[in-house]
């Protein structure tokens, strides 16, 4: 072929090829205008310990909450039950309704949607007596409740995988040997998370099928992204990964926002077609791949707009809205209540697993504790809201609401971008669930062992595992502030 | 397994274990005490055009020019004969030297060594008529010339490796699609570099064979490199290539100099023993590989007592220092001298190889150059060093050595750690070359094709390929300096 001349770019198009080039050169990036520099995401530099019979518990349960959520996502009324009493308050709530019931107006187009969920889990110690650290006896005793199920694009994945050959890598090269005692690198738990997210985006994307849309020959994934982005490191290798498989799926980015407004559009058949300044040719986008779009303020009129447009189109959205407004504490809070759980998990075999993911749901129980030394004053779970209700604005900032868990502590040596400190740490297990579901409205109705009176599952799949430990004394989990850093699960038989 | 606790380690382990994860996370390192920040290596935003038949070329003779310089590394009398004029003066070569000496006087007692070479070339204008940029004539009438031959463990393979990915990525994306016309990135150059320097060196470890010293279990390959590296990006893939073969090859690092004394020793029959104390077992070392101590500074006394310690053993080195010795330019020189090449590659078949070869070593002549303009008083080739005998050397300032090289120039835009900038630039292709040889002295002197009177070829392989490019203007190509960046041969039928 003849020689590739830059002049025949335009401006546009070179300006999104340094972008491009950005990416590959960052690890977590700090940008500046001609370059960019990075810096290292937090680390945990030795493994700790979950009993496996925790972690394969964890495991188990995970396509049960998938379908669990997936059929809670196609029963708007219920949803809309559960979250109507935070609407007035909680911005991203009336944000996301409003866009369902925009979309709802007219009809939605497309039933089947996909769901990159990850449910998250800390090791629980029921008794009160005093903790100690490293204490093996309990960490056999601890049991796992769950912190919250995330089910809007859940991140991490891809800092997990690396991060999880980076422990392996270190113990294969003797550096966790104590004396006299081999370290068997085979007790570290392993990930393919980049690989199987990858997985469940490309067959949405078959799913999908070919352009619906005439004169457009192509479909592709778009990736909605943040701007000034923090999880670039995190969200590129599933690019790449979707580049690189067997049958390449074409995968692009596009900003939140004015850039949907500007950059797509919809067709005839409100196919989602993107015509992006640096690209030769239109293309009819298959699925929609929100990293974006889960913070209030990316809801002024045009996130809010933007968030429609991509809504009413004929593409799989990852998530819904409907979905992402599972992910609200209040419906976890609802699934806990009596009867519900069976409602949306009818009968058939599974009903093992359905009593084990029933013990770990209602266990996610809070605490409202006045922050007053004193004690006696505990309010407990369901009681909690018409407490407050009754109780004055003004003084809810007396309080605390706790989440009811007393994590084992363990010794650890944790590597920030900016510090390199020892303590005692805890940890919080996240497994991936990646499932393809269609909505029964429209499905074909037959019914199937993976398939409600809502529902088709269509796929449901447990994908990998993040890990991530913090100093027990910090109450926030976040990686991006420094606070959380990746780890790895020493997987121990207690 | 039992939880693992960080107690049971040394403060050295845990120092090392820090050093180990901080290379996790960095691309091109600069060092902080706790933690790490990274910046971007230097890249081409656009492939570079290079003809098809020239990329072959330079592929096809690797093999030959492999096997002549593991026959010249065997031929220590006729290395002495070409560089002993300038021992006097090059620290380094006096350096390497001495080591061969001290060495040679108990004698070898490892008859294979391991070549990781890199042959650089140019293309090359022969006419003078004024140049203009991105002329398809002009390249379609560019030869090759050979630039250098790099015997020291050739560097920039992980980097080369990666960016290749990049380009191929941004082609497949579209971005380099012009008005009408498809990009063929089919027509992109790959390489698998990382994958080639450690099945070199993987082969080498299978050779050594079991641990001779008793007591020792293991073998490993031991990674010699500087001290507050900025080649680290580029070394690790090539220690984790090792790590995740099928048959793991263990592989650590030391710092050239005062550590290999401390943390090195030889056996009762001068096998290499490795004990850090930052390991719980010794190994006994199968192959050094050489990062470091390529640069004269590196030889002080304990440099040379390092280098001699690494080279009195029985691992396979990686370059031996005989093979390190041919890298300098003077070897190229002698090698261009008529009959020379003839004598190193004795005549059976590969006559056709060995004639394009002789046609590219001839043309690596020189010109002396009078820094003041004037013209007229030009000295090329061999006439230069009696040239310059008879000139004070006061005066040698005065003039300036240049490659006779004249580079087609191509528009591009090069991105840097801290710059972003286009014009007119100029390219170098490196040919990686992989061989394991055993001197004919000691080898089973059975004939056969890939052996000669000197050397038994065990293994003779093309690598893969590095590709950098500069402005034209600037006369280094160093990356580490910022001036060369990493490209991908765009392959054009011309």
């Amino acid at each position: 072929m003849a020689p590739l001349k830059m002049e025949d770019l335009s401006e546009d198009r070179i300006l999104h090829l340094v972008d491009q080039i950005k990416d590959w050169q960052s690890i977590v990036r700090s940008q500046t205008e001609n370059t960019v520099s990075s810096y290292p995401v937090g680390v945990a530099c030795f493994p700790t310990a979950v009993p496996r019979s925790r972690f394969d518990q964890a495991i188990k349960l995970q396509t049960v909450f998938n379908r669990l959520y997936c059929a809670v996502a196609e029963d708007d009324q219920w949803l809309y039950n559960v979250i109507r009493d935070i609407i007035p308050t909680d911005s991203l709530a009336k944000a996301l309704w409003s866009v369902h019931e925009a979309v709802k107006k007219d009809g939605y187009v497309q039933s089947i949607s996909l769901g990159l969920f990850r449910s998250d889990y800390m090791l629980h110690l029921d008794h009160d007596k005093e903790m100690e650290s490293d204490d093996e006896d309990e960490l056999s005793d601890a049991s796992l409740k769950q912190v919250e199920m995330n089910t809007f694009s859940a991140s991490g994945g891809s800092h997990a995988d690396k991060v999880q050959v980076m422990h392996h890598y270190l113990a294969r090269t003797g550096m966790y040997e104590t004396s006299g005692v081999a370290f068997d690198s085979t007790s570290l738990a392993t990930n393919r998370n980049i690989k199987s997210i990858g997985s469940s985006l490309a067959l949405a994307h078959e799913t999908y099928g070919h352009a619906r849309s005439k004169g457009v020959k192509a479909t592709a994934v778009l990736m909605i992204v943040q701007p000034n982005n923090f999880n670039i490191a995190d969200e590129r290798p599933i690019e790449y990964e979707l580049w690189d498989r067997q049958v390449p799926v074409p995968t692009y980015r596009l900003e939140f926002g004015a850039d949907v407004l500007q950059y797509t559009s919809l067709g005839q058949d409100r196919e989602l077609l993107f015509q992006p300044p640096w690209l030769e040719s239109g293309l009819e986008i298959s699925v929609v791949y929100m990293r974006a779009g889960y913070e209030a303020h990316e809801y002024d009129d045009v996130g809010i707009k933007a968030r429609i447009q991509l809504e009413q189109s004929t593409a799989i959205k990852c998530p819904s809205v409907l979905s992402h407004i599972t992910t609200f504490k209040k419906v976890q809070q609802a699934l806990s209540a009596p009867g519900t759980l069976e409602a949306f998990l009818p009968g058939h075999e599974g009903l093992h697993a359905r009593k084990l993911a029933c013990d770990l749901v209602q266990s996610m129980n809070y605490i409202l504790k006045p922050s007053l030394e004193g004690g006696g004053h505990n309010v407990y779970g369901s009681d909690i809201p018409p407490y407050l209700s009754l109780t004055p604005e003004a003084q809810w900032s007396s309080y605390i609401l706790m989440e009811r868990i007393h994590p084992p502590l363990q010794s650890n040596l944790l590597m920030g971008p900016a510090v390199l400190d020892s303590g005692e740490t805890v940890s919080e297990l996240g497994i991936f669930g990646c499932c393809l579901w269609q909505s029964a409205k429209t499905a074909d109705a037959q019914a199937s062992e993976e398939s409600d009176h809502r529902i088709q599952m269509l796929s449901n799949e447990v994908g990998g595992w993040t890990f991530k430990t913090k100093f027990a004394d910090i109450d926030e989990m976040s990686v991006v502030k420094g606070f959380g850093h990746f780890d790895t699960p020493l997987l121990v038989d207690l």
